[in-house]
């Protein structure tokens, strides 16, 4: 499309007030982002974002906030009265920037996020192939009744797109009552055969606003051609008016996702309960338990298994990775072969090993596993690199924090850090040295060194009985 | 309704044989309630729980040791010998006791648990209003076959109540085969009329029981009026026979609280998959991830959020707060803007402060944690006060339990309390103290003071090489 | 049936091509198990292992591997052919090895996995009841289209199963489009006349290939007896060719397992939920809550309650235990009255004895605890023997590893652990003492005594101010 012939508005500023919530309708979120940042990734597919205008009006600054990074245009519609009243802030912002004016204006609505690119160009190649001065997206739902109809001209001749009105449910003759197609509020104008208009739209109907159809209605009665094209499916044009709906839509939008990673050779076990962003992606043979979630930009190599109840969001995994149960990785990187979990956190910044083992109950941040290194059970290692062939005993924690900075925590390969043991960073841990467990280790260890910070143990014999006594004297 | 006109009895004696368990039927949960309370709850919004008589049976001490609580009276009933007998006992008892005899009796299965205040009322208005000496509940099933069948005398009126006779399937004639109203063993009797008929009741059927539908045959024969009132949906009248069946109403009774929930305003992702109780609120713009399990009497605020995989009992959480994945609850209070887990787990009588943070592997249990205070990782802080803005390293444990008693830490605001360290309760950190890393605290630390109690580090090089050497002179 | 009369050759060559996958089709797991194995589990309800022969091709070693330990036969058939092509390869293995010729062979689909041992039976027995040459497994679908068709010689008597005709969607007849009976592909062979029309096959069609079907058309029109068996429903002959369609088949499998279950009195709530494998059992009155696994060998007791997130597996479980949520339970016992988690895990070897408590957050393995013992809080007990009433404090761990060998704690009866203490194996702590909160034990505990290895704590007053003033005069 050429980007100077065509924009894409967006309408973006009602409330949605059937969904009782502070939150702005277009900013709910399905399949894990925002209504309105499924409608402008589809759109940027037509045009580049500079040429994608959202008309924002209710919570304007947090719409705006929300997908500023998007690089989209906004205009301001202060009041909402209608979809028509929209247009018109757009024409005025047209006006006032002395933006050049795009030869044709695509219309999207803001709350109907399962659009698809395949649609959108759809309208566009309808719009120029007809030399229309409007085109509408329709849709032909098992039941039409309640909403508004396109009526077109040749019924009968499908080749025929020439449309003759928009009629509301309640103004449809008798004949017209059971005319198939509905009118999506998705349109494609000649930019200049709309703005012409928009001032003579009036709010003579029942709520009280400027209506974009009346467009239509004027359009034919001056003789200019209006057409419509028909969506494949009524799913991408309907809108979510309540929350259940909007549910609706993210399960299916999300089960579409597993269903397209299956025909690619990943097995995904009860693939209706797991959680998978569409920008996820996995190799063949990787087996995925029931109730897992891979979320935003994680790719997962192939081979490799995710058990049941593991989260695992923007995290890189290679090949052959065994994520046990109950796993939460966060912008982490693990290599192949890796063993994680059952219940082990990865926080932001973690690089596990080739091979490398993290354990039950172990939190991971900041932190480098170097090769077949092993943190198994009830550490946290946070701010430490560790490298290869270490084993990090049970309950050892890096203490980084002394209350007013982190310190860094290294530990030289072949290490062995016992038990219990508690390195108090800044701290260095040589090369195939030795933490006896229990320690608290304060100061650098030298390669090979064995090192202990711990009492010795002393035994009272008969201090059980002893105390016992004590205790029945007490209270007698 | 006035109390001293109308009883509710309830039948809870019978043991559910298809159900193949010890438990009694009544005592079964779906909704995360036995039935017999779902039916008691309903009855109460008709009359007080002092009126509602409950007819038990089998395992009856069980039974009533689990619904003792709401007050409701207990009739027994030795052996179960059908519904008639069950109300045989009921008049004994009201003669015995010398107790005043209601003017109306409503007839209630405690197995019946969908059964609700609405129609209890429609049950009740229908028998005043009709003079009723009689009134049986109906329901209209997609397929009445196999059902007792409520014949009436003009099923071409609807609102010509009156009944000619209740038919077992079997003894349907050719003209009543396809009578659509089913009997749901829910009744209203007049009482004197009840009672005067009930020691005319015959075994001569094929089981052998009293059954209380032949009251209907006698009172028509008689001349008495017995009328009808449908139920608006077959669900609420019919029982669950087998486990299969009240696993079925156990999720429809939660999903319907889900939906509710979604129509005021919080967003509930894969809503057939939570577990929320019908007694549990939240406020608007909470966001309920999928797995989640709202339990008992909780509370929780507005534009919260509810990871995936948490279970949260008899809880109260503020506004903003965030529970990460796995977090379990119990009886704990949770105030605004804090963050819990992944993994946190609070016991009873955890009070959890304003922007509070409590991290992945800690339990707290009778613990006060204040206001921006953290413990982040792998602590278990038992018995406990925790002032505002204290750090609690990781790993950092109270000692609650001598192996007698417990005792009390008492943690004051700002102190910082390093990692690993050990707190020997009874003991008291004063404000803005320090205690280092690893260290076992068995004395009061002053307000500002360091406390160390860990032992100095040595370092003996050469050491590891020296083992091996060793072990492999031991070897040879 | 007498093995010497009947053999059964599985065919197990095939890649899938359509599953994207470089593991071969017939070890795809569903239920807990690859296809071929629950193939192999219903023909050795018919023959002895050793009269199985599994026609193994792409991957084979892999194949072999997989299911070796069931003791079938193999038969390589190096290039993938046809079904023809397979017996041939299976009738060049008898003849080569001089192994007795079976009177009769069955052949079945290695990757139709829900083939019942009732239905295998059902088709010997038709076989040999009318002395068949080819005896034909067919079934009804809702629609044949596209499927093979079996024609009948009279399909209007039930009774009479004579086959005129194997015939492929693309060659049936007009009148022959509605034939609704269709081939499954599992077969009944008289032997000898199989092997003697084996080398006759030719590869006239669509694919190349040795098609089996084509031996019907001889044997009719060589006169011989060909009959058709119908089986009692379309999914048990119904293949698994997409991941998806596998998928569809595990859910059903273990929806079929949690209502058996449920039909002998187990509580399973959202049965649908849950993932129990068919080798489970589980006692009456036990309820199992959502999202809960079951898997391999695990047997649970009566009157237990299993919370949700828990994974089971290859574990027995005594009467009224208790585990709590996300336990992560393999090849454990567990005796009546433990109460475990939430978040326990249990690895192979942990025997947990009667009313003992495993808590939040605490791993076990090789890890024995007595009668009534406790060990509720952030725990890692590895190689260790625990006796009866013994209390661990939180955080107590035994350090089980040397950096070379694994050595033994034992923990006599009565013993007080104490919180964050750190047990250096191999040791021995004797009954009844007591050991210090933070303390280090290296040595032997005797009976009875008190043991500390802990540093006495000293308190610097004012050592936070002075730091604090120290730091502000480096800044400046």
């Amino acid at each position: 499309m050429d980007s100077n012939q065509f924009a894409i508005a967006i309408m973006a500023a009602g409330k949605g007030t059937r969904l009782k919530s502070k939150r702005p309708k277009v900013l709910h979120e399905i399949g894990g982002r925002a209504l309105l940042l499924h409608v402008i990734a589809a759109a940027e597919t037509a045009v580049p974002a500079g040429h994608i205008f959202c008309i924002i009006g209710h919570e304007a600054d947090r719409v705006r906030t929300a997908v500023a990074s998007t690089g989209v245009q906004f205009v301001l519609q202060p009041e909402q009265r209608g979809t028509g009243h929209a247009l018109q802030m757009l024409k005025a912002d047209f006006e006032l920037s002395g933006r050049p004016i795009p030869q044709h204006l695509l219309v999207l609505s803001g709350d109907v996020p399962l659009i698809r690119p395949e649609t959108i160009a759809a309208v566009r190649d309808t719009h120029l192939r007809e030399h229309a001065a409007m085109t509408i997206l329709t849709a032909v739902p098992a039941d039409p009744t309640g909403y508004g109809r396109v009526i077109r001209a040749s019924p009968d001749k499908p080749d025929k797109p020439e449309v003759t009105a928009i009629v509301e449910q309640k103004s449809l003759r008798p004949d017209q009552l059971t005319a198939p197609e509905i009118n999506s509020g998705i349109y494609c104008f000649e930019t200049a055969a709309l703005f012409a208009r928009l001032d003579a739209l009036t709010t003579n109907n029942a709520h009280g606003e400027f209506y974009l159809t009346d467009i239509a209605a004027m359009l034919v009665a001056e003789g200019k051609r209006v057409v419509a094209v028909k969506a494949d499916s009524v799913d991408e044009v309907l809108g979510a008016n309540t929350i259940a709906e909007m549910m609706h839509l993210d399960a299916a939008m999300r089960l579409a996702t597993a269903h397209r990673l299956m025909a690619a050779g990943i097995t995904i076990f009860r693939p209706e309960t797991c959680v998978i962003d569409s920008t996820v992606t996995v190799g063949p043979d990787t087996v995925i338990e029931p109730y897992v979630q891979l979320l935003g930009a994680t790719r997962i190599g192939s081979d490799s298994r995710i058990r049941s109840y593991s989260v695992i969001q923007n995290s890189q995994l290679g090949d052959n990775v065994l994520v046990r149960n109950g796993c939460i990785l966060d912008t982490a990187e693990v290599a192949n072969n890796a063993i994680l979990g059952p219940y082990a956190h990865l926080r932001p910044e973690s690089k596990i090993g080739d091979g490398a083992h993290v354990g039950n109950f172990v939190e991971t941040k900041k932190a480098t596993l170097g090769k077949g290194s092993k943190a198994n059970h009830l550490n946290y290692l946070g701010d430490t690199v560790i490298g290869a062939g270490v084993n990090i005993g049970a309950g050892a924690i890096t203490c980084n924090y002394d209350g007013v900075h982190k310190h860094l925590t290294t530990i030289s390969d072949g290490a062995f850090i016992g038990s219990d043991s508690t390195l108090v960073a800044p701290v260095t841990i040589g090369a195939g040295s030795y933490i006896a467990a229990g320690s608290s280790i304060t100061e650098d260890v030298p390669d090979g060194a064995l090192a202990l910070g711990r009492s010795r143990q002393t035994n009272k014999p008969g201090w059980v009985a002893a105390r016992k006594a004590t205790a029945k004297q007490n209270t007698n």
